[in-house]
């Protein structure tokens, strides 16, 4: 008798502070290998955890999606629970289940949603040190709004991608673009039906400079168009990104 | 010519997670000496930096406030962002004011506001686990309001204070407790005259056997009656804690 396989699907939170990443790499721990390490604990099996997509260093996530086939006779519930008995706190598995064979954490994708978190006071919230970006200068909230309502619809975003960034074209679909303020915090959510390397980091790079007094608004709209990554803004750091879901 | 000292108010912001609570000791690094050494870098002086209160290892702060005497001539402005560049990023200084010399961060304190949060979620969110208190079973946040009304008002907090916290008479005023759902989270403030040791995290692990249905919301008057620290909950863990506000 062969050994069935069955494919699992991964919903996973974690804290990025002290991982590189999502993906295997040799120079440092990172959430793959950290789940795999789990899983082989609990199965025996030696898988491999494929990812809805990479996150850099130091991105979060809320509702990161891989998948993996298994052998296991383990119940879903079962390898809930003694995933996150193994894994350290800063890593967990919201949910397992069961799904059709040919379920693909990244193939299957229709759309992703990113949370960017800025903390735009005069002296940094340490709370929320790892989890925001600290811009002193307060921002001009309507002119980030007005901006980002420039990225919506279908665009080549080559702008907005890191230079080593690998993928055969660079047009991407943005649903959805929202900015609003909680408190001392500026928020940018992004829906798209795919992300390029750093683009969300260096949309929200660029809107900070726009916010900041430094651009115009209507800069995006060149930028845009340009097709060329000098003419967008900095890359904001990791630690304000959120990978909040994935859409199937 | 005397060297004329000055009184200055500090308002400082920590993430408590690394320390071993506010005041000095041998076995830990803690936020009075982490102050106290930016503050010898910058004047020269040793100073004692004197709190509003202890806060405990593992607690938290967004506006504590401490005294200190000094000689120097820098000005407020000069010693907020010297502190602010030499200080660890866990710890920031939000305010350095001039005032009166009679003015103690302890004595002068009129009332405190404390913040506890809980992350009432089948699975902790991995981005706040250092500053909440993760309760997987549902909390029945009507009990948990009840009860919380039940402490409003004068009375002696005995059952809520640590076994060994030094004060001469227990009796203490609630003049606010407020306890509210934000998505996940529940979260409960209360504002006093002053608080005795352990008294916020005596209170919420009380609270949360009653939300979780171990005991009655009635049982608060019972708890609150005996004066006897052993009918009272669980100690909830530090890190939910927030010191928000003193008020002078």
């Amino acid at each position: 008798m062969d050994t069935e396989l069955r494919k699992l699907k991964l919903t996973i939170a974690y804290d990025g502070s002290s991982y590189h990443g999502w993906q295997i790499q040799p120079n440092g721990i990172t959430i793959q290998e950290t789940l795999q390490q789990a899983l082989k604990v609990m199965t025996g099996e030696s898988l491999t955890v494929y990812g809805s997509g990479r996150t850099d260093a130091g991105v979060h996530a809320w509702g990161q999606v891989a998948h993996v086939a298994t052998a296991t006779r383990i119940p879903p519930a079962g390898l809930w629970r003694g995933l996150n008995a193994l894994l350290p706190d800063d890593v967990r598995v919201r949910a397992v289940e069961t799904v059709p064979i040919d379920f693909h954490a990244r193939k299957s994708a229709r759309a992703k949603t990113y949370l960017y978190c800025l903390d735009n006071d005069t002296v940094p919230n340490p709370l929320t040190r790892q989890y925001a970006w600290h811009i002193r200068k307060p921002l001009d909230v309507a002119a980030i709004s007005r901006a980002a309502g420039l990225l919506r619809g279908s665009h080549d975003f080559l702008s907005f991608k890191a230079a080593d960034g690998e993928t055969a074209t660079s047009a991407r679909t943005i649903t959805s673009i929202r900015v609003w303020k909680h408190g001392r915090y500026l928020l940018v959510m992004i829906k798209a039906n795919g992300f390029l390397k750093n683009m969300v980091r260096i949309i929200v790079g660029t809107l900070v400079e726009i916010g900041a007094g430094k651009r115009e608004w209507r800069d995006m709209a060149t930028v845009l168009a340009a097709r060329d990554r000098r003419l967008a803004g900095v890359t904001a750091p990791a630690r304000g990104l959120v990978l909040r879901t994935v859409f199937y």
